[in-house]
């Protein structure tokens, strides 16, 4: 199929499951949110489980590239991480974190979900990893284990966005603890200003 | 109703929830798990928002009482929260994790089920925190804000939870990292041997 009219259905996808949530998500109602027809789905996404595994990778390309910034400094690559994942531009865009909650939930049904939710995992935790690591190097951070505190800003990540869906709590409070936490492991306060 | 029913109706609604999980769980099936008939269960429970009300509440209260140690010793108390949180006795028992985790992405949907979810997160922040008050005041922890401490492990068993569902991973890879931020945090090595 032409990029395109993918684009169109998995952008519907996301509406339609924001709206109608993972079990009153159906062909018909994607069709309904965009010029795509009911038939044109099927014949492009055999079942549900591959649209919504296809809708899961496009979503985590797109939390990849808002994880990556232009800066070369290892504070101010933490610092975005950090921005992306706890203070996101539209936190409450479509009810897309609660979808995503549904989506968890079915992850032990669909294989392909949980391969998604695994790919997650190791885009999030190998983008601060590597920061971690590179910022031991050159002296911007303390000696750490990067592979720890990758796992536990993830961690806090996904407890921040439970929180969110559970108890409609804004992930920013989350947030500070890591900060605190980060800056005793790490020896660096996060949002300080970056000498030069 | 009497003490019993309700504990054999509650019962049944764990084992028909893990079974069936949210959207397949009906009166009926609660039925078919007890010697209750459909229509007791009606007639105590108006509906199934307020069946599972009930049901979150009895979780909690059985959660509390774990969280609970006979030590004084904050130390002891807080490794009791770490074995409660972080190692179960079964964690994927009956697949309630799963069950639990769709019912926290319908919190936005059942005002019944967020404010369940709310006490379960005051239970548990209350708990580390008076904890952690105590083992300040008598020295066995450096000084830390309590309310900062409850908030960095209830996050954490928020993400490990997730995590478990999501990624099939068991809690203790968490519990490694919050140990490791709590000896940070306290100047405590958690499990280690408390001296007399």
């Amino acid at each position: 199929m032409d990029a395109e009219t993918r684009a169109e259905i998995l952008e519907a996808t996301n509406r339609a499951l924001c709206e109608h949530g993972y079990a009153g998500l159906t062909v018909q109602r994607i069709a309904e949110e965009s010029s795509v027809t009911s038939a044109a789905i099927h014949y492009h996404f055999d079942t549900k489980e591959e649209l919504l595994n296809a809708f899961l990778d496009d979503r985590i390309e797109r939390f990849e590239s808002k994880l990556s910034c232009g800066a070369s400094d290892p504070r101010k690559r933490l610092d975005a991480v950090l921005d992306a994942v706890f203070n996101p531009e539209d936190p409450d865009v479509d009810g897309f974190p609660v979808a995503l909650m549904e989506l968890k939930a079915q992850a032990p049904y669909h294989e392909l979900f949980r391969e998604r939710f695994l790919d997650l995992d190791d885009v999030m935790r190998g983008t601060v990893a590597d920061i971690v690591r590179d910022g031991v190097e050159t002296g911007a951070f303390d000696e750490a284990d990067p592979a720890e505190i990758a796992r536990l800003v993830t961690t806090m990540s996904n407890g921040a966005h439970a929180r969110a869906v559970a108890l409609d709590e804004h992930p920013a409070e989350t947030r500070r603890v890591v900060e605190d936490a980060l800056e005793l492991h790490l020896g660096w306060t996060p949002g300080a200003e970056v000498e030069r």
